[in-house]
């Protein structure tokens, strides 16, 4: 049994003067399966609209024990000395595997989830990741339409979930650790390419020499890419976040990108690119869920698979099998 | 007006018995755009298919200017001269564009051209990298079928088209030039990262000592990535094709990774993945086909997609309103 529900309009205007419980009621809406949910929460979401996009959104990733959580909880409070409105999300696509959350355990942020200006939300849970980003967005968008300044979207370096927490942020930040030797161990291929800035973590005492070389070891790296269409040269920055060492440094540095990107018009451009990245992400979503769900496919699906595999059958003529298989049951449906 | 085609039998007997003429109607039919040569082309393919898979396959990649057409022309004639036959396939996405081909220009390789143990196959047409991709993995099947044991697909540096001829190939061969200073410039992020090998090309004269510097440059950068699932380190190696110098070298390398790789599995896994990976982007392919081409579509997306960028309608709320509409018009068509 669904739990009761309020109004479509006490929702709103719940969000809309800022009351938490209400915002937390909403998001529970939105990460709730059930059709009738997800219809209330669409009404909601379609609402709030106008009064979305004035937060500045950052991503952050990086590998678990790269202290993504003590970096959050002095990064956050950073933001809160400032009286700004810190929302905290994350998309973690390992607790769809193992049921637990990395944004779950609440303790791991002690000072901010006490912190009156800040809101942390656990990643919703999900079987597909298409859906887990769709409502963290969505959970974003609430979030700055309840007047959140600043949203921080958290990940861990695992499958696609940095793409999409990528496509979902103004700024993306990578954590690294200064290890011995091989530098970039742990950390998947690709992501150094698309971060607008690498931080390296745990910057004290005796790590501050390690972190030092790896600091140039990363800017060596970063000289080798080509420059980004935003213009933007990613710096390599180092910090002690237990210490609350370097994090003001961090801080000016993505008030510069802001400026930057917002004077060149990238920061508008990349929103409007990535609603319609998220269009067509949505439209596959909607796509696979509906045949990857249908009955006539479960039943083949595997079938056909094996045979693929075996080379017994062309992919192409195993694909238009199916996609017949599936037509032929909706028109027979629709008759 | 189709030209006149021959029976499946004799495509098939015509192919097997490695009859060039044959061979390259075959293929013609395979890039057809007329659905009734696309069903002849499925029947010869599906026939010919258990005699396929017995080819090394290697994909090169590197942009423009890298020296690509000299290193296939001296590449190949290696294996031509321990009596192999190898053929060389394209895929190239800015021949849509162009409408001109990298490899539509035999001169680009003459020797290789009137070798009898090469045949070369310009990129075929086509207006989605999907559909281009698809064309050329069957070509290959085609031409193992006809007795080539080396097959070469050559791309360029740009888009998605790595990732297709990395998905269909043994072996992903990154070609790279020696600059000055900036070594990855204009090489597409994440492409090194899934290179078997590495070489730098024009490595002769006063060049040379830039090659060997590029080298260990990109030996250092290849050593910062994790190791990869088949246990193969990528190497970096210089050559200079015009000269024919270093090109056994690079045979050398490739011929130890296939054993390397038949030792351990990873050659007959990875052929298998490619199978399903093509099967799961085949039905992809097939939806956006159908999806797109859709009238109702066609008539609505960019009203959604303008309302989308400018933030007055949700993603998901668009996707599943488009999704519904192309839904309905199938029911629709089947009552």
């Amino acid at each position: 049994m669904p739990r009761s529900r309020l109004s479509v309009q006490t929702y709103i205007d719940g969000i809309l003067t800022g009351n938490r419980v209400i915002l937390s009621q909403a998001i529970t809406l939105i990460e709730s399966n059930l059709m009738s949910d997800n219809i209330l929460a669409q009404e909601v979401l379609q609402s709030i609209m106008p009064h979305t996009g004035k937060s500045i959104r950052i991503g952050i990733t990086g590998v678990p024990g790269v202290g993504k959580s003590t970096f959050i909880e002095s990064f956050g409070t950073l933001f809160t000395k400032e009286n700004k409105k810190i929302a905290v999300l994350a998309i973690d696509p390992t607790s769809q595997i193992s049921g637990g959350s990395i944004m779950g355990d609440k303790t791991r942020m002690e000072n901010l989830s006490i912190n009156k200006n800040a809101y942390i939300r656990p990643t919703p849970a999900g079987s597909s990741l298409g859906g887990v980003a769709r409502k963290t967005r969505e959970t974003m968008f609430l979030c700055e339409a309840a007047g959140f300044e600043v949203i921080l979207v958290e990940t861990v370096g695992v499958g696609q979930s940095e793409i999409a927490v990528k496509q979902m942020t103004d700024f993306f930040l990578l954590l690294m650790l200064a290890g011995a030797g091989d530098e970039l161990q742990g950390v998947k291929r690709g992501i150094m390419e698309v971060a607008d800035a690498l931080v390296i973590t745990k910057s004290d005492g005796e790590n501050q020499k390690n972190a030092n070389r790896a600091k140039i070891e990363y800017e060596n790296a970063l000289h080798l890419f080509p420059s980004k269409e935003n213009k933007w040269f990613p710096p390599v920055l180092t910090c002690a976040a237990l210490q609350n060492q370097g994090m003001e440094n961090i801080l000016t540095m993505i008030e510069k990108y802001i400026i930057h990107t917002k004077n060149n018009d990238f920061f508008i451009t990349q929103r409007e690119k990535q609603n319609l990245y998220w269009l067509h992400q949505n439209i596959k979503d909607v796509f696979e869920e509906k045949f990857y769900q249908n009955q006539h496919i479960k039943n083949s699906i595997e079938e056909y698979e094996n045979k693929v595999k075996n080379g017994n059958i062309l992919p192409w003529q195993a694909a238009k099998l199916l996609w017949n298989m599936y037509e032929n049951g909706l028109e027979n449906k629709g008759s």
